[in-house]
């Protein structure tokens, strides 16, 4: 992108910061890391300034790969981890920040990690730590044309993803096995990388988190199938569930409470609404069709260059670290259908990936939402 | 597996915790508690009794899942976080735990995880916290017979992950669709899932962690491929380089030198040998060879549940809150050629898996170790 991006970027993130306690951000999760400077990688870090300023510490190897990369001020090399550990010493010393507070992020840093860059011989004494965890999800919240651009690119290649795997399933095939359609489609349709796919059929689309078994799938399975490939950095997020033969009366009516939910939930989606306010709109109506004890988790996350980010719904938000998310502006995008309903012996579940516009959102993901059998 | 290996397990685990200030652990990494119970997932716990009790906190979409799949004592089922948080406060409660110590797993608890399983509603106020990484890493480190089993199966198909990759290599094709190539036949083959593929390729041989891209492949490359399947639970780890072409005298030279290292340092591996010692014996052969200035990282690991796990070597242990690693008996499974030589334009690696034995090792990764053309 054009280093004019990363600068507006920075300048958004120095405004965030001067309105909290931290003096100076030290980045190691790569998705802010990629927001901020155009690339993101494990084993290293970015350390911004409160004046915009950047300093990255790379592995030796990476070096030409992350200059070639990434917008930055200062880089220093390392060959392992007491490296690494000097140079976020010497970019504290280079920025002169001896004291003040640091900001970490504690949605991303294991204890270890912490351990590693709070290191005595990596952070001052006297400089404090803080979660900017809220920062980086505020500056990632709402998306800007590029981002907008890649995030559609990223959804069609979903869809084609979706397309495979659907066509794939077949009496026999194992769950795994159509995972793989879905994966080897998006690769060769563009897609550099994804994001854990799941794939559950029969009793195990009751479960949250359906990845894929050695299970096959038998005559009247229902197959759930969520994908996420990452494309240019962005990701997107689509759901649909499939019948392995014709459906039951009762699974074609559970599955079209939850897509009717999913689609007024969908058609509430404007600029200004409260997430809450769509998680209760998309909560009413399966409570309303009888679903209400087959209702799990949340059913609307963020979507961009991670296949969830805020902003989240309230109570997951703060368990998951993440600040309430404000009434949410146009051009954030939103996952709606993250969650099914379950009825015990099996679940049903759709999901698309939407920008939220003025007045109706632009749905990306466009693959058909009927029961497929 | 049997019941009985995990009362096994659980004994050997309740073994250690005697000799440490633990009287109980909350585990929520699931390949500890794949270990200890026979099911490990995502937003799940298990706790262990210092008297090898074992109780799960799971989300009640996966009940019957779980129950089916795992070895426990106890079972309560949650909606939501808050019902997360209440669940291991009632089996703080169930097991009499109200003071002493809970061991947590410090290597894979984020802040924000770390601050939901200690909030004031889930902890008992006087149970102090403490890292208990080194116990599950010691009580997984020597494998049993029905691991080694599983092993020796993983690493069969990433055989052949491995065999479709470096087939499927031609000019212009991208990195991910090499990597395509390699996920799909280990998914057909057997495979539930696999960890990050890294396809690397031209200048990109030189960097650290080679996730693949939509760079294409051209004359005269080199493609690094590196897999990882998850086979009935167990990883393996294999690693090859290709050369797109004939590869260059200065590329055949670095390659042989390469092998060299590895197979010398593989011939060592015997029962008692120290990791520090392979390790040493690895970077002596390439400086040797005059590679003093082209090695990056640490060349061995641990393989198992997870495809990279203790024993590491001493300095990579210690800032990934492991212990350091005793010297090495019989049937511990270790990966060698973890990192490569990196000559700044382009790098050159070679991966194998294999279990420790009174002597020789049993090398568990067979695909042809020439530099493939």
């Amino acid at each position: 992108m054009r280093d004019s991006i990363y600068l507006d970027r920075l300048n958004r993130c120095t405004q965030l910061m001067q309105k909290t306690e931290f003096d100076v951000l030290l980045l190691t999760k790569p998705s802010n890391m990629f927001y901020l400077t155009g690339d993101g990688r494990l084993c290293a870090y970015a350390m911004i300034t409160k004046q915009g300023q950047v300093a990255l510490g790379v592995p030796t190897t990476d070096v030409d790969d992350v200059t070639a990369l990434a917008h930055f001020d200062h880089i220093i090399s390392f060959e392992d981890e007491v490296g690494m550990i000097h140079a976020i010493a010497d970019h504290f010393k280079r920025f002169g920040i001896q004291k003040g507070t640091v900001g970490l992020e504690f949605t991303f840093l294991t204890q270890s990690m912490m351990k590693m860059v709070t290191h005595p011989h990596a952070k001052p004494e006297k400089v404090e730590i803080g979660d900017c965890t809220p920062i980086l999800s505020g500056l990632r919240l709402v998306k800007d044309s590029e981002e907008l651009d890649l995030l559609r690119e990223s959804a069609k290649i979903a869809d084609i993803g979706m397309e495979a795997a659907v066509k794939a399933v077949k009496l026999d095939l194992t769950e795994s096995q159509i995972a793989a359609a879905a994966e080897y489609a998006m690769r060769h349709a563009g897609a550099e990388g994804f994001w854990r796919t799941y794939v559950s059929s029969g009793p195990r689309t009751n479960i949250a988190h359906g990845l894929p078994t050695n299970r096959s799938v038998q005559k009247g399975d229902l197959v759930t199938i969520d994908i996420h490939p990452i494309v240019n950095g962005y990701s997107s997020d689509i759901c649909r569930t499939v019948c392995v033969g014709d459906p039951s009366t009762e699974q074609e009516n559970a599955y079209q409470d939850y897509l009717q939910a999913q689609q007024a939930t969908i058609a509430e989606i404007k600029a200004g609404v409260d997430i809450a306010a769509l998680e209760k709109t998309f909560h009413d109506q399966l409570k309303a069709a009888g679903h209400g004890a087959h209702i799990f988790g949340p059913p609307i996350h963020g979507v961009g260059i991670d296949f969830e980010e805020a902003p989240l719904p309230p109570g997951h938000a703060f368990f998951h670290g993440e600040k309430e998310a404000p009434p949410l502006p146009q051009n954030v995008v939103i996952a709606v259908g993250n969650c099914g309903v379950y009825l015990g012996v099996w679940g049903v579940r759709v999901e698309d990936t939407n920008i939220i516009q003025k007045e109706r959102p632009e749905t990306l993901t466009h693959y058909p939402r009927q029961l497929l059998s």
